[in-house]
């Protein structure tokens, strides 16, 4: 099969690039200090036995990161870094993910080495029997497994174009199978690239394994690494020759089972090898990369772009008519390879530059400008063994040591990821309640997939479970009539008032000579003047005690240079406190405060917002739970009321309001202060959002006299508002009071199931 | 207490008109020629038992219309007018609604007046108690009651002006047992203008009461009407004497009933005469109008404006003090009127000059200039007898006959009714569905609540169960998730494509360059280039084999015309249905067809466009439940593609389509086919309506094999779209086909218990 000319037809080119990809990172827990983790798997995890993204691998210490499919380099980055911001998150503070495929010091004692506590007791055993056949130590290195898959327009239209296979699937598992022999055979340039496994902890290898000459490429990769000496048994010849080989190995009680077959290329069909022979091979598993500590991930997306490109190639070039021996060649130069010195020039530079080459002509070819550069860069790689991934640390452990590589980035890492816990690396384009629903999601493991990732709609799935949910707050439980309701302001008051509850009594007018006419009816109440849609408070004016007839011209003339229709609705005295209310429960009470700063008699206003916007909680543009005090055109209008400019001086302790409105965007402080209300007004919330017959709530109340009990008559309240998506980061990450973690909350309201577990 | 005075204080003017209405309106169910009607109640109707709208009164055949509170006599018009249309629309084709007060030509043996079926049997006994005591013909008689409420603020105003009574309760039976007792004593004037009873038919008086002279203004307001002799026995001079009389009139046996007493004036708190001492007078009632027959409602918005200054009156001119007295009076001076000869001049004049006199100054002191007008008119009335509704009811009598009266303007009022069922009269300004909706609501007896009008938003309570309803098909049913889905059009095709089902693939782009590198993936498809908000397939492309570069980047540039995106989707061959679900069940498939005349060879397109648009059914600005066929500029651009012109005469069986788009709004016809599909299509669309999680969905199909019978996996059918705000008046008045009554589904999904009644 020529795929070299296949690559090259018309109507092939548009999708050479298209594929699919998966990653899995083990690391070992570790203590800060470097030694291994002594705690269990974090139990806030859930539980292993269907977690989706986080596992256990060999050891209890021995953290698998596993992403969904994705279909671009970019996605699968952003799968791999969330899930293990969720997985660092989850961990004791004084423990980090060991950033090095060897493992850090291990303990003197096989016995303190424990193996993964699995619910599922046959999985127990085959780690006990792997313990006894290759040692614990062996079974502690950690790496990247990468999964690809040509997409199926690419394969289909490659497909189209040939006349030798009347089957796709016969088609396809020739193509893997000629990928998977030319990386066996080409991978020692993989090794020299990114092997990152040079020197190892004292102590990790027992006595007749001190043939090692340290430091080299890649301890992982080499014949002192995890390898099976079974491997040569193995023919690639095809995948009928394959599967035979490794039948009769597990038949002959040589493997324990077929996933004990270690490859560096697995072929992948369904859940087991032997299923390959039904579902011919979907995909390749690339398992022979180390952890590069240069990069939070393990691994970054020039490797990974790199390696996309590297199996173009290996579709691409020729390969030997002698399969078996193909791969022998390819292995023996690998354990060569690995085993040299990081700093030591290769004997493979012939080789090496004929790859190059014959990659730089295919990328021609193809039309792939773009991923020249990234080629050439590897490129000079291949004659600066010093500027590779093994080359780079050795110089590194030579100044300090290996354990000491291993604390700086895995600190450094660590400190990234738990420094901004509001957000989600790779998600942050979403919502924040959105990326906290996504952190949750991720670590209870229920697998998600992002819908429509502008509009924040997932589709969780948890065993037969599925739920969609929007904004993080619109589920199946909410019934379609309640958001209908609360988007509907006056069908919202009129429901809550014939309920009996307490709302502000308004009208809306559409001109101003209407609107003047009613002048008789609130001439001496209290009462508020505002455009329909109001933005922060602008047009919106207050007349706590009655009004003239021209200041309430003046108050409509504002409101409609703003509106259409303007509302005069009786003004409630009080605080405004927002109630989120979830499933007949109030989860959270906060109070919003607008933007301030407070005197300390020896800086300017301007110098105190500076101060206040350095909390690391506060930023711009929604991307953090609060927003940084601007000082525009209303800020200092707003301190002008208060006879003060930007570069006055206030006193200490005075207060000083940059903003009229108490809206978290535009600076606001939001305070929780739910344990700060008897039940009476829990009971009061939960009353009228059952009256909306709402199930997900956020319910705005004014009070007056927060401290006595109160009840559906008080006149101490009112209800001004019922929101249908209601905002949840900022009870999630309060300026001050506890956190509340709504979109947990949430979480556990759509599975109830996670509680049972 | 001064009333004038307080009715003039600056702060009460602005309520002076504010008010609460409610109607009852009896009337004999009677055939078209003039007889009783001998079915029974319709059972169409529901159940009297709770029915708030459509009730029975004495006889089987007297049906009782009540309407709810209303803050306006326009509102409550609709009201009366919306259930009259149902009550009419729920009989037998050749019933009518008797229009005059005095009944239809009764049956000669009393046996054959059936007294009203009710559940109830204290309510059929206390029927058979009247029969006996004041002769079933009597009870026969009809006419229209008037609740009158003033609104609470004027009251309330009214009261804080004053300080002689300290209870609010107190100032405001003071001041409804002044209208009372004025209205008794002025009542002659409506008598007068509004009296419509001057004969009655042959044979409904027994020998004894040949004394009556007709004709008469209104024997239904004469001693020869239904009255109590007891009512002198009841003193108007207090609540307090009011409801002791009448109790003791009870009390001594001489009333079956409190509600036996039966003055011209009720005074109302709650459910019995009783409960006014707890509840004070809420309301007041006026039972002496008798049926217009000039007006469907048997009472028009004039005589009600008039009736609401007119009770005003009552309030503001002085009365005697001696209350027996006054009333006595007016009883007299009533019954001499109600007795006179319709065109008679009255003997009245001076005290009718006064009344009106008075009623202009007031009108001038409070600044109710519009109202004048109004009141003029009728003032005109006072030395014109012959224009009163009972001296224009002699006249047609004279020359006809009052049976011909009543047939003439009932028939005349039922075909109003009929020839356009699908619309309420008073709730045009809503959406055809939720005026259907509507419709169904009052006929179960669902009580209602218009929350929003604008926004289609009821209230529906039955019993104790309430439900909100958005555009007839937004319900509590639904989960809020669901329409999310459906609102967006990739989550939608994801979720299908997930579950299995057959979706057209397709792409957004957002510039012309990215959308031509899309090209080769097109080049030889069957795909559709459309902007990605169509209006009227304006913008679409349909490409069924393939496009040249050139004619692709064409149709690109036609589509980014209309919108920023731009979507390119795979063509499906076939027709389009829309498939309407319910609760797991297809209650309807529609084929709509674009707007198209068919030839007849003699008429030019633009005349059979006059004739299709005859079709009553047929409408502007969707009042009607199809559209009229525009003759345009689009569809003067579709006849030239048919190598026709507006003048052209297409030949015999010419299929002329005016529209490439069958949307109903643009002239399409809607064609029921429910019946034509076979199970396997039900089916299906079932399935995929639950894949989306919706309980109430249109589902558009393409499909191309009709008759085969189809699976998820068949590859001659696509799902294009999923509705969450689907249509149902197509469906419900179809141009061709079979109505399927969709919104009457909704209902009892909403109400399963009204299955169970």
């Amino acid at each position: 099969m020529n795929f070299k000319s296949l690559l090259q037809q018309k109507k092939v080119k548009p999708y050479i690039l298209s594929a699919r990809f998966g990653l899995e990172k083990e690391s070992q827990r570790s203590k800060i200090d470097g030694r291994l983790a002594t705690t269990e798997h974090p139990k806030v995890l859930g539980n292993r036995s269907y977690h989706p993204y986080i596992q256990t691998d060999f050891s209890e210490t021995q953290i698998e990161l596993i992403t969904p499919v994705a279909d671009s380099i970019d996605e699968v980055s952003r799968y791999l870094s969330a899930i293990q911001e969720v997985a660092y998150r989850s961990l004791e503070k004084e423990e980090i993910l060991w950033p090095l495929s060897m493992p850090p010091k291990l303990p003197e004692k096989d016995e303190e080495i424990k193996i993964a506590k699995l619910d599922d007791f046959e999985e127990t055993l085959y780690r006990q029997y792997l313990a006894k056949k290759y040692g614990k130590r062996k079974q502690m290195i950690s790496g990247i497994h990468f999964n690809f898959e040509y997409s199926i327009d690419l394969i289909q239209h490659m497909f189209n174009e040939q006349s030798e296979f009347e089957k796709i699937e016969e088609f396809k598992n020739t193509l893997y199978m000629k990928i998977a022999r030319n990386y066996l055979r080409y991978r020692w340039l993989i090794t020299y690239l990114f092997g990152a496994s040079p020197v190892c902890e004292k102590g990790y290898f027992t006595e007749q394994d001190k043939s090692l000459n340290e430091p080299v490429r890649s301890i992982r990769n080499s014949s002192f690494g995890y390898t099976n000496e079974e491997v040569a048994a193995v023919s690639y010849a095809s995948l009928k020759n394959y599967l035979e080989d490794i039948h009769r190995l597990v038949e002959n009680g040589i493997l324990a089972k077929e996933k004990e077959f270690y490859s560096p290329v697995r072929l992948r069909g369904g859940k087991q090898i032997s299923d390959l022979c039904h579902t011919g091979i979907r995909y390749i598993e690339l398992r022979n990369l180390d952890l590069n500590p240069f990069t939070s991930l393990g691994i970054d997306e020039d490797t990974l772009r790199f390696l996309h490109i590297f199996l173009l190639y290996m579709l691409w070039t020729e390969e030997l008519e002698t399969p078996d021996e193909w791969i022998m060649t390819g292995n023996l130069v690998n354990n060569q390879i690995a085993l040299m010195h990081p700093f030591q020039s290769i004997n493979l530079l012939s080789e090496g530059d004929r790859i190059f080459r014959e990659m730089f002509e295919m990328l021609d070819e193809l039309e792939l400008v773009e991923e020249k550069k990234l080629v050439d860069m590897y490129y000079q790689q291949l004659r600066a063994p010093e500027t590779t991934i093994a080359g780079k640390m050795w110089t590194i452990i030579q100044e300090n040591s290996n354990k000491e590589l291993g604390i700086i980035f895995g600190s450094e890492y660590q400190a990234a990821i738990l420094n901004e816990p509001y957000q989600l690396t790779g998600f942050q384009q979403m919502e924040l309640s959105t990326q906290s629903f996504l952190f949750d999601t991720i670590q209870k493991g229920i697998a998600f997939e992002i819908l429509d990732e502008q509009e924040q709609f997932l589709k969780l799935t948890h065993k037969n479970h599925v739920e969609y949910v929007k904004n993080a707050n619109m589920t199946s439980k909410d019934s379609y009539i309640a958001p209908l309701i609360m988007q509907n302001k006056t069908v919202t008051k009129k429901i809550l008032a014939d309920a009996g509850f307490q709302v502000p009594v308004g009208e809306e007018f559409i001109s101003l000579e209407q609107a003047q006419q009613a002048y008789l009816d609130y001439e001496n109440k209290a009462f508020v003047i505002k455009p329909k849609t109001t933005n922060y408070g602008i047009g919106i004016t207050i007349f706590k005690h009655g009004a003239s007839l021209a200041d309430f011209t003046l108050a409509l003339e504002l409101a409609f240079k703003e509106d259409q229709v303007v509302i005069i609705e009786e003004f409630l005295e009080g605080t405004e406190y927002r109630f989120f209310v979830l499933d007949g429960e109030v989860k959270a009470i906060l109070l919003r405060i607008p933007a301030n700063v407070i005197g300390d008699g020896l800086h300017t206003v301007e110098e105190l917002i500076i101060e206040k916007n350095l909390d690391p909680l506060r930023g711009i543009g929604h991307r953090k739970p609060l927003e940084a005090i601007q000082l525009g055109k209303l800020e200092q209008l707003m301190l002008k009321e208060q006879a003060l400019i930007s570069v006055s001086i206030p006193k200490k302790d005075q207060f000083v309001y940059l903003r009229k409105n108490s809206n978290i965007s535009t600076g606001g402080d939001s305070i929780d202060v739910t344990d700060e209300f008897n039940e009476s007004y829990k009971k009061l919330a939960v009353e009228a959002v059952q009256a909306l017959g709402a199930k997900i709530c956020g319910i705005d109340f004014i009070l007056s006299d927060e401290k006595k009990p109160i009840n559906k008559n008080s006149k101490s309240y009112g209800i001004i508002e019922a929101n249908f998506n209601p905002a949840m980061y900022m009870h999630i990450y309060p300026y001050k009071g506890k956190g509340r973690p709504l979109t947990m909350e949430v979480l556990k309201f759509l599975y109830p199931e996670l509680n049972e577990q």
